[in-house]
């Protein structure tokens, strides 16, 4: 009977699975599934690729991963009753999918395909699976559920527009949307517009935590026909979302509006009704609504992103303990403070390295941020391997004049310091470039890029000193010295050395970065901008040449729409410039 | 008239792009059709992006990437007169296409779009291409040309099969196909198996050349109706082959097959014609056919390959010398040996860098191998700057026993010092990993793993040996000492090493590697196969964990068919294995 289905309580797990790790997913969805339904539920919602982890890479390419996973799925389905379960797996079928499964009563009831791959930034979509052929729906309790796979809900159209005009009530939609500066808000616009525009609401349940250079931000949502919030997931955070969900209020909606009185209904929608299901649940409602968690602050957000993308980086890979090369400059106190944040103080170790072109003022710094965050210290001084190195090299550089090759032999010295230290006790390097380095080049191959992770890899030089405030001020006073804020930066590996002798001041380098780097504006463009000529050739320069030094850098934590890494693929062998 | 379409001359420039280089491309592609014309060719076939360079990667999300392109694209057909040119371009419009212009008469007479686009291996067209919309051909002095894009004639049917059934009595193919070991012959059966189907003249025109970890291998075909050989292009040089094609065979033999003959043809194919031209070209035969370049043995071909992947890198790259460290090892020995084919002896300069653990026959050996190859050597002792080091973990280190991280400290040294050298004088190092040890991370991360180039990154050990013994043959003597080949193989990085202590017998490894990182096989499949279950289980944890060092080699050159690198991409964070 038309408007005459009951309130559905759903339950949202926003989980952080571990590519690769079947077994452990699969213990993480029983879990949250035996929660959903002490909680009442009568629906419990997974992301997408749960069972595997997102993104698993070739990982895809393995038949026996395929049906490692088909049968972690199977069994977790003989042990649902009462409560209906919507869940993310790979599907090896005549073609691969990256498919939504329903599973009640003991069984796989029905399986909804991705229709649209994404291929771009990135994402690798279309070299691992085949689309899915059409839309589908499930009944639950007699609410009409459509059905809908991340990239699927990006654009407007096929499935949720069809699922819509099929009756449903509700359009779930399972993601693992990488996250980048921004992005939860911008989802959430995006999410808002679609439940107005198919009169539906929408139960949007995403991953969290990090997998090698990406986030995933959580921040799942429930929002109804009007597009006013139901329930919103934490922020980098597991979270199960419990909310009630009165099919009633869609009725009415559409009913008012006559695009929508199913009466007049222009077509008939080509959509498959999977299964009609029953689940046991609780229909009385819940004593508050959802949880709605207060979206970040930008600053507080991108810091809470570098927070998880190492906690998870470092116990995903097993690691016990961090190591970080202290220089008493402001790249490597964030990235110590960062560690700290994410691990705890016991488990974050720091080694100052003074050469002879280290500065009192900075070495001191050094020492107070390590203080300050109350972590284990090492000293290891260069002097004696700078010697070492001078005199194993003196005939061969005989009457050549001191520069880069010097400055790199110092850079790498610390980087075969820590290294060792990291082979000696199995410890996690973390290096400490940003992006404004990574771009221009502006970092010694093998010598600070050393390291399994890089935490700043993807933050511009003006957003580290943002991040540095934000946290200073977080902690209430001056957990990172002022003078470490305040000094010029330098890399100190030659007498007086200032960042600026080399490179533009850091606010213009960022721009024109930003417009370069993320943006692929050409020379023409960046100079009908307004940023001088002269500055934006060497800028284009330097970074076109420094791409075989990323080729090499250690993964790091994207926090942009356009990283290094995946998500930017040019030649090093490369003629064209601009 | 049916049958009455004179002999066509046809020129296939085989060329050497560089990709970004549109001004060089061009330039190399308006001298080709030059000689084309200078040789009475009617049609002159260039390779697929010939104008671009492949694979141009994300250069292709750059709008102005993308005019340069199309400018220059103009420019040459505003030049081309008399003659029908075929030209590879990344064509902007609604969307981006990679596309094959018709050039003549001053103009651009028309574009067919690539179908067929790969996204699998190290292919990512789906991520910058738009799919074309259907086949097309052009007449040329009353002989119809079906037009294709690479991947579009690797499987049988459209648009090949529609443009035969069209008319087309010459099938042209231009390609940007990447070398694996092998590829050549591979692709020649195909072609083959595809004129004999379609019953016409193939000619496929293939890039060749180094770019970053792909090299082309050329081997350029024309096919007649019967699958017989017409020309070949040599291996790994650039060439432009020209030959006459004579449309009278392809009627002869559709006129006996009846699958093929024109009157019971059972449905009209949907073909593009877009132009019918004249072109001016010579029409008596050439005195002799066109040129059949032998096929490389396989020893011949992989080595081959590797001469040409350094010869470009290095020569694209800009750089003037190559920076060897010697071991007296059969992998920096062969590394040298390949860049001495490549470059001449003047562009090569060897380290020698001994340790305390290195034999005093190493070290023998590598100075032999320098002198044997004539090329300019230093000598630089590692036992100061390993005292150095020594001294100054000497605190840290107490208490443990020396291991892994004693030993890195070495490899790394010798990093350090082959970098000084690159930075000092601006020389290339050329790394010595084999793709046996890249597999397990039998390597030293910013050690022995320190450089720009991988020459053997993607080379078997078992196949070091194979290529050695084949150069030192070709060389009628000891280029190579025979103490090197005899050897059991070591890193010589602690007392009387020997990679046997820690890795399984190198044959039995590679076959594992091949099965596992190649074919993608897994545990269960390896033991069913007869391999070692105690070995399998030990290599597979040891490929797994190596991930994280792979991700910062540098790039080498692909030689088989899954090379590490854009061709197998697996998470570093992962649990799952085998």
């Amino acid at each position: 009977m038309y408007g005459q289905a009951q309130p559905l309580r759903v339950a949202l797990a926003q989980m952080d699975p571990t590519v690769g790790d079947i077994d452990g997913n699969s213990a993480s969805i029983r879990e949250q599934i035996a929660r959903a339904r002490q909680s009442g539920a009568h629906l419990a919602v997974f992301p997408e690729l749960a069972i595997n982890g997102y993104p698993p890479e070739d990982l895809l390419l393995k038949t026996h991963f395929l049906s490692a996973g088909m049968q972690a799925l199977s069994e977790i389905a003989a042990d649902v009753w009462d409560i209906v379960v919507l869940v993310g797996f790979a599907e090896p079928a005549e073609d691969v999918y990256n498919s939504l499964a329903v599973l009640t009563e003991g069984e796989i009831r029905g399986v909804y395909r991705k229709m649209s791959l994404p291929n771009y930034g990135v994402f690798d979509e279309q070299r691992y699976f085949q689309a899915g052929g059409g839309p589908a729906v499930v009944r639950v309790n007699g609410v009409t559920v459509g059905l809908s796979v991340c990239e699927d809900v990006w654009e407007p159209g096929p499935p949720a527009s069809e699922e819509a005009l099929a009756g449903a009530e509700l359009l779930v939609n399972i993601s693992a949307s990488p996250y980048h500066h921004g992005k939860g808000m911008e989802r959430e616009r995006m999410l808002v517009q679609r439940a107005r525009d198919y009169l539906s609401y929408i139960v949007y349940c995403n991953v969290v935590g990090g997998q090698d250079e990406l986030v995933f931000d959580g921040h799942s949502l429930v929002v109804d026909q009007d597009g006013e919030l139901v329930a919103r997931g934490a922020q980098f955070e597991e979270e199960l979302i419990v909310c009630d969900i009165d099919p009633s209020t869609v009725y009415a909606a559409r009913l008012r509006d006559a695009r929508h009185r199913p009466s007049v209904r222009r077509r008939r929608p080509e959509v498959v009704m999977l299964a009609e299901l029953d689940a046991v649940g609780r229909a009385e409602p819940l004593e508050v609504g959802g949880p709605r968690a207060k979206p970040m602050e930008p600053d507080e957000e991108m810091y809470a992103a570098l927070v998880l993308g190492v906690r998870d980086y470092v116990d995903k890979n097993g690691f016990d303990r961090v190591l970080i090369g202290l220089s008493g400059g402001i790249d490597s106190a964030l990235t110590a403070l960062v560690a700290v944040d994410a691990l705890g103080a016991d488990r974050v170790v720091c080694a100052v390295m003074p050469s002879p072109y280290s500065s009192e003022e900075t070495q001191k710094d050094a020492r107070r941020i390590a203080s300050n965050l109350g972590v284990e210290q090492f000293e290891l001084p260069l002097d004696r391997p700078m010697n070492a190195y001078k005199r194993t090299l003196a005939e061969v550089f005989e009457g050549t004049e001191p520069g880069i090759a010097e400055e790199n032999i110092q850079a790498r010295i610390r980087g075969n310091l820590l290294m060792a230290l990291s082979n000696k006790f199995g410890w996690l390097v973390l290096t400490t470039g940003n992006k404004s380095e990574y771009s221009v080049g502006y970092t010694t191959l093998y010598g600070d890029m050393a390291g399994g992770f890089a935490v700043l890899k993807d933050v511009f030089k003006t957003w580290v000193y943002r991040l540095a405030r934000y946290r200073n001020e977080r902690a209430g006073g001056d957990l990172l010295p002022a003078s470490v804020l305040e000094r010029a930066p330098s890399a100190e590996l030659k007498q007086d050395q200032r960042d600026d002798d080399t490179l533009p001041p850091y606010d213009l380098l960022d721009s024109i970065l930003e417009a370069y780097v993320e943006e692929d504006q050409g020379r023409e463009q960046l100079v009908r901008r307004g940023f001088p000529e002269r500055v934006v050739e060497e800028v284009i320069r330097m970074v076109d040449r420094a791409e075989y030094k990323r080729r090499q850098a250690p993964p790091g934590i994207r926090i942009s729409q356009r990283a290094f890494g995946r998500d930017r693929r040019l030649p090093i062998t490369n003629r064209f410039s601009g």
